[in-house]
Formats: structure tokens, C-alpha cells, sequence
């Protein structure tokens, strides 16, 4: 225990998941909006909530010690990046992704045995990877709301040269496509998902007001017939849920739908070479391999090779500061 | 999300969960001693430990982003803190304080429904706090090899004046207790705790050859008779388990069985006035909100008003650095 020895990094790892406690009980008891509404001591926010003062006190200091929050003599006050993204008024309000990135049957794969996935290299996956399993359900529920200005972004980085005819694999919450259908007046959508899933990816065209060029296809993107003629087929996040034969098949299966010119686009987190960097998507790598049967991270090179095994002759990365993802563009020149 | 506004920091508490996983299954996989011994790639570490090739990268990638080793082309190595506590070979390892820290019965009280008890206002504690639950043996077992440097530490302090008559309330794995033991040579120690978790203590005061000058009562440290004439009462890491009137019914009944003279020591994590720092007492307070019915962290001037309250006419503190923890001496002057 001297110069910069410490046990201090192992020990929050060991009580990390007490982190995870404390942002989803202030998420549920709705503290952000309540303190940005202005109840900033603890008193006020246990009034406000029907919670207990020395409840509230002591979470309120733990998220101020981790700095989620500010602490001005007895009142609590919202960071900056707190009030944009955990006060319910805030446009880019984000809290929904707890609901999944930290729903019981999530933190149950990674808690319940930890080194078994390590073990056998993979996860069994949530709910088995079944179709329709009402989990997926709640992934497009939670992450959809986070995920609007990140796919206005991409829509505009697609909308040239204009996409007509648009088909987005394994569409979730839908909001990549939509945004597409947002950016270009005349761009048809095709989402392509679990029914139950669909009904979520559905809702979001209409209330975007992109329904009358919004179509879906149920199933799963490897066995369901796409059909031919796109412009642009996007793979949002779904990559990293394959292992490489896997990405290779679905990047042939969208090459072989393309129209020529016609181009493939998937949002991934990249990993640098050295695989550990950056840090956001070392940590993604690894919630894939407690969360998915074969996925991880995989770096621009990878992705490179990928693409030429599945007949592009371009691949081109493009980061999408300040959020962890990039833009990847596999292209037939 | 301009300048400094970033979802990082909740993100990463989003998923901080997956840190306790992660040096879990490293802990398991006994990874760390693995790396110390010379198994540096991740071909060479799957061998070792009979884990999946892909497991153990990307479980190397995830702890080196997070600072818990490096690596340095395809080799992992050990940061001097990792080498330090989690290398099975170092004095100072402490890896088995997951095995109660983050004990599966101890994530399930904050991840099951987290805002429950920060709505009552405490939890329903480990094990309802039944005496003799395993899960207080598991306590004793998990955190006292990395105890010893501390107890050594503070025994130190504590021989002068030397104590011939040692109280050891609510002993646990007895580390503190058999510390002075050794470093007085004359000390009787008698150490208060449940039947089980005596056993674990009786266990460390033979290794510690101190056997002989060790005793053990057990029982609930508010209703045994402790009897009197105790130069030291010791109070380690129990107080913050008590609301401030079990503090001072406690600090009562050790002022009672003190000689003139004689003084009663808590060792805690001191809160400052602010509440909300040192960090590690914050986040200790709301890991006794969590997992006790009425505990949490005190200030300086709780411990002087609680001590008063009980009797005692100087109350002192004194840092343990570079621990998180202080002494705190009760005495009547």
C-alpha cells in the first residue's frame, strides 16, 4: 500500500453493481425530473416522492460522490449531462435504457455465474435468443427513445446520393430507418423483425409520421426473403451479435439485394487494434459475450476483411462523435 | 451533447454491474495469479484454465480498458495494484472480499428493487439479520485475510497504553481483537459474536498463536452480558450498522464495562460535514442503506455528539490512510 498501490479500482469493481442500484432506483422514483423541477433538498424530494428523508439523503450523497449529481449545502442540484439526459423534460432523455441494458434478465446473465460465459466463450443469451420473446419487445421500448438524435445524424450522413428503396435488418424501435424516411421526402422503408417487435418499430413510423411508406417484414433476417432492389440496406447494431461467418453470410445476403451502386451500412461500436480501446467498446465487446451466443466487437480491419468475403470491393468507417458508434459503408465500386 | 454534456458517466452506471461480473469471473477463473505466473496471452490463460480462448480475451480486453491490467502487443500484464491484491501469491491479497461484498444474496438486496429501500428508508438486511445465518461465517471468512495489514496497523496504535483487558464486540473473523493480541504480549482478548462466526475467529487467533489469551462469548452484542474491567473495548466496523440511538446504547454499555481510564475505539468510514465525501464513505453509506435496517455512515461530530450522549468526555479521530477507514477513540478524561 504505497505510492500509487491501491485496492481502490478493485474495490469499486467489486461494488460497481451497487452502482447500477443506485441509478436505477433514482431513475424509478423519477428524482432528476423532481430535483430539475426544483425539490432540491432531501425533505422535498421524500415529500415529492413518498419516500423516506434519510432514503433519499443518502442516495441523493452516493450520486453526488459519483457525480451524477451536485450538492450545494443541503441541496442537490443536476449536472449538466444529468439534466439533458435524466430529466424527463429534456429532449434527449435517455433513462428508458435501463429497462433493458439493466432489466433483471440482463443482469441475471452477467451476475448469476460470471465466469461460465468466460468459460465456454459465449452466452446461452437472453431468453435464449428465442423469437418473440416479449424481452426484445422491451429492448425496442427502452433503447428507441435514446436513439432519435443519433439516427437523425445518420439519416443525414445517407440522405446523398437519396435513397428510395430502404431495407432495415433487424429494425428494433425502427428509429434508424424512420429517420431515413424523415431525411428523403420519397425513401420506402422495409423493416425487417419479430412480429412482437414490429408492433414497437410500427408505432414509431406513425407517430413520425412516415407510416404510408413504412412496410415490415416478419422473421428472422437469415431466413426471411428480403427481396431485391434496395438502395440501402442498414444493419444497426446488429453485427455485433454475429460471430464472423455469421456477418459474412448477412453482409452476401445484403450485397445480393442491393441494386448496383446500391450500398450496405452498419452502426457498430469499432474497437482499435489493440482491442481495448476505445474503452466504451473493450466494454461493449464484453457485454456481448455475457449477453449474446457469438457476438463481440470487432475492429475496422475486421470489418474490412468481412465485407471483401461478402463481395464488397469498399469498406469505409466514419466515427459519429460524440457518441462511441461509427458509421461503417460497404460499398461495390 | 456539446462540450462536457456526455451520457458516459450514466452509462457506465448503467452497467456498472458488468464490472462485478467481470472481476468476478476473473477472480474464479483465478486470472490475476495466472498472469503473475507467467500466462500473459490469452491462448496461454485459456490452457491454464481449461476457458474459451475468446472468454478469456475479451474478458483481458474489458479489464485492461477498465485499468485492472495492461496490455502490451498480445500480452496481458498485472498493474502494480492488481499484483498487489489479486495475485493469490501477494500478503496483501484480498480477493475473497467478493465472496461477501458481492455475494449473491447481498446483489440480490440492491438489485432486486432498488428504489424498495431507499423508499423505506433501509432494507430488510442480509439475512433478516438472523444470528447464525452461513452468510456471517461467509462475512468472516471473505474479509478477514484482508484485514490483517490494517489490524496490524491499528493494534500499533492501540498498544500504547497497553491494554491488558480487551473487548472485541461484534468480532467477526477477530482480525483487530488478535492484532493487539499480538502486539501486546499480555493482552486478553474476548471476542463477542454469533456461535458460528466465533468459530471463524477461533480459527485465526490459532494461526495466530494467541489462542490462549482468546475467548469467545456468544450472542448479540446488545444483550450478552459483556461483563467489566475492559481496558479496550473494540468496535470495528459495527457502529455504521446502527441508527445514531443504537449507537449510542452501545457506546453506553462499552463506557460501562471500561475501567477508569480505559477507552472505547470504533474504526469507521468518516463522513465530512458535506456528506457526499471522502467518496468511499458516501458509497459506504448507501451500501448500509441497502443492505442494513438502519445503518449508514456518521461525521466526526456524530461520533463526538453520539459519544458524549453515551458518557464519554473526549472523543477523537485519527485517519487510517491510505485506507478509507479512522479511529475513533472514545474516552473519559
Amino acid at each position: 500500500m504505497m505510492g500509487d498501490i491501491s485496492p481502490d479500482l478493485f474495490m469499486d469493481a467489486v461494488l460497481a453493481y451497487q452502482q447500477t442500484a443506485a441509478i436505477k432506483a433514482g431513475l424509478e422514483l423519477d428524482l432528476f425530473s423532481n430535483i430539475g423541477e426544483g425539490h432540491k433538498t432531501a425533505e422535498s424530494l421524500a415529500r415529492k416522492t413518498g419516500a423516506a428523508v434519510r432514503g433519499i439523503r443518502i442516495l441523493c450523497d452516493y450520486l453526488t460522490a459519483r457525480g451524477h449529481l451536485e450538492k450545494h449545502g443541503d441541496q442537490y442540484r443536476l449536472t449538466q449531462s444529468t439534466a439533458a439526459f435524466l430529466d424527463r423534460r429534456s429532449p434527449s432523455w435517455m433513462g428508458s435504457v435501463v429497462e433493458y441494458l439493466a432489466a433483471p434478465e440482463m443482469m441475471a446473465l452477467f451476475l448469476g455465474e460470471p465466469a461460465a460465459f468466460v468459460r465456454n466463450g459465449g452466452s446461452i443469451g437472453l431468453a435464449n435468443n428465442a423469437p418473440d420473446h416479449p424481452i426484445w419487445v422491451k429492448f425496442a421500448r427502452a433503447m428507441g427513445p435514446s436513439r432519435v438524435s443519433l439516427a437523425a445524424k445518420i439519416a443525414s450522413e445517407l440522405a446523398t446520393p437519396s435513397p428510395r428503396k430502404v431495407l432495415d435488418v433487424a429494425a428494433g424501435h425502427g428509429m434508424f430507418g424512420i429517420a431515413i424516411a424523415r431525411a428523403v421526402a420519397d425513401a420506402q422503408i422495409t423493416a425487417i423483425d419479430w412480429d412482437g417487435v414490429l408492433s414497437v418499430a410500427i408505432e414509431n413510423a406513425d407517430a413520425a409520421g412516415v407510416s404510408a411508406r413504412y412496410t415490415t417484414l416478419a422473421g428472422s433476417a437469415f431466413d426471411t426473403d428480403w427481396g431485391s432492389g434496395f438502395d440501402l440496406v442498414l444493419l444497426a447494431n446488429f453485427l455485433h451479435q454475429l460471430d464472423q461467418d455469421g456477418c459474412v453470410a448477412l453482409l452476401r445476403k445484403a450485397r445480393e439485394s442491393l441494386v448496383s451502386g446500391g450500398r450496405a451500412v452498419a452502426i457498430e461500436f469499432l474497437l482499435n487494434e489493440d482491442r481495448v480501446s476505445p474503452r466504451f467498446s473493450a466494454m461493449f465487446a464484453f457485454q456481448m459475450l455475457g449477453s449474446t451466443p457469438q457476438g463481440e466487437a470487432y475492429t475496422a480491419r475486421q470489418f474490412e476483411d468481412m465485407g471483401r468475403a461478402a463481395g464488397f470491393t469498399t469498406v469505409t468507417t466514419k466515427p459519429l462523435p460524440p457518441t462511441p458508434q461509427s458509421l461503417i459503408l460497404f460499398e461495390q465500386v
